[in-house]
């Protein structure tokens, strides 16, 4: 069994991944698409949010409009078209979000702070979750009755609530309460670069060390990448746009992260 | 095992649906929810289009824009929303969608003939489509684990292409594949009306012979109720906007048809 996440960038080669994943069943695919929600977003005139942390971090604001966009969006649109093309090839497959069972339960911070014209400012904390609990029966269920799961990283809030997560975090936690052979983390790069080239291989300590030196997405996912690593999964970091993305992927075409 | 069909116009009522099929576990739920539909076409600047056939049946013709709509409306916002509900009171619930496993396989009309000032035009079939084959192994695979399920009423077409199905439809179809012991309507009228008293029982013969007698609507309803009745399953056609409507479905608070 592995599970693979598949980025919002890698998402216009989908056609070649369905095909691919013909051959490396059972799987559980985590999907991306913020670029989509953002584009819907817009349609229904809300503009994204942008806020500053104080120290300087930037990152996109969930606010409570904006997480319907996502709802419609992840959970709606993106998840049944890959359903759709999984199932135009022939693999049986089921689409859910985080929310269904539920899967996968998350924090949401009740306030934070933001810098505001250069000063501090306290607001609700948006609909964006930390993923604290993982419930996998269901999947269980689904996979050894010959489905595979498509997933939409969406969770359920300690309140009740739904929240955005983040795609790779989702995978990553699914990955370490599911223990499939390989987690495949699909972007739009070829793997962790380093002085112009791709790294083929580190080990867990390797990836946490040089994490803080990599730009920001790509710190936080090799972070994630390192901590299911050392627990003993194979982890690849790849890109989604080459020919047999998964294929590739298994065959070192990225950089292998592994004990 | 029970099927129940909630349309949108008892969806307000969504929350007593919930606390009351907690007593009612395990069911499936198909929803309805083409009112919320329209509001988010409009927002997103899609105006419904309604067609007349020759035969002056007036209906809603669903093009792919609005196809894409159905979509995130139906399978993300309105199914998301009622398996929060529905995890709220305790009750585990998975929501998917037609298109997942396949569980609803329709067919659409390539073309269809409407009347266009005066004249007869040909236009191409809209996104919609007529349910001719059900697959049930994942609903049982997951009803049988303990888990309820939420299906929006979306189904693969025979090209792979997404269509909207009717709701009603759905449920009836999928009570004649898994035979529940009940298959309960919920909308927002108390059951079939005659002479303006709620007709408490029926059996399927009357039913028919009833049908054309009545509204658009309630025709479609009742015939399809008659065809799931025959073949032995109890049908309650009845409001979802009363106190605890599984319930009061059960107690013969609608209009029951059976043999």
């Amino acid at each position: 069994m592995i599970i693979v996440k598949v980025g919002g960038r890698a998402l216009p080669n989908f056609r070649s991944i369905a095909e691919d994943l013909r051959d490396h069943q059972p799987f559980i695919l985590v999907h991306g698409g913020g670029d989509v929600v953002t584009e819907y977003s817009r349609r229904m005139g809300i503009e994204p949010r942008i806020v500053t942390s104080p120290s300087g971090i930037r990152s996109r604001y969930t606010d409570e409009r904006e997480l319907e966009v996502f709802t419609m969006v992840l959970a709606g649109k993106v998840n049944k078209e890959l359903v759709s093309s999984l199932l135009d090839v022939g693999i049986p497959a089921l689409g859910i979000s985080g929310v269904d069972g539920p899967t996968l339960i998350a924090k949401r911070k009740k306030r934070i702070i933001i810098m505001d014209k250069g000063r501090r400012r306290i607001i609700p904390g948006g609909y964006t979750g930390k993923i604290e609990e993982i419930r996998t029966d269901h999947l269980n269920l689904l996979i050894e009755g010959g489905y595979n799961v498509v997933m939409a990283p969406l969770a359920r809030g300690s309140e009740g609530e739904m929240l955005n997560v983040d795609g790779d975090q989702a995978a990553s936690k699914l990955a370490l309460a599911i223990r499939p052979s390989h987690l495949i983390l699909l972007s739009d790069v070829g793997g962790v670069m380093w002085e112009g080239n791709v790294i083929r291989r580190l080990t867990p300590d390797e990836a946490s060390d040089l994490a803080p030196k990599l730009g920001m997405g790509m710190n936080r996912k090799l972070m994630m990448a390192a901590e299911v690593a050392r627990s003993g999964i194979e982890v690849v970091i790849s890109s989604g746009l080459v020919d047999e993305p998964v294929t590739n992927a298994l065959k070192d075409g990225g950089t292998t992260i592994s004990i």
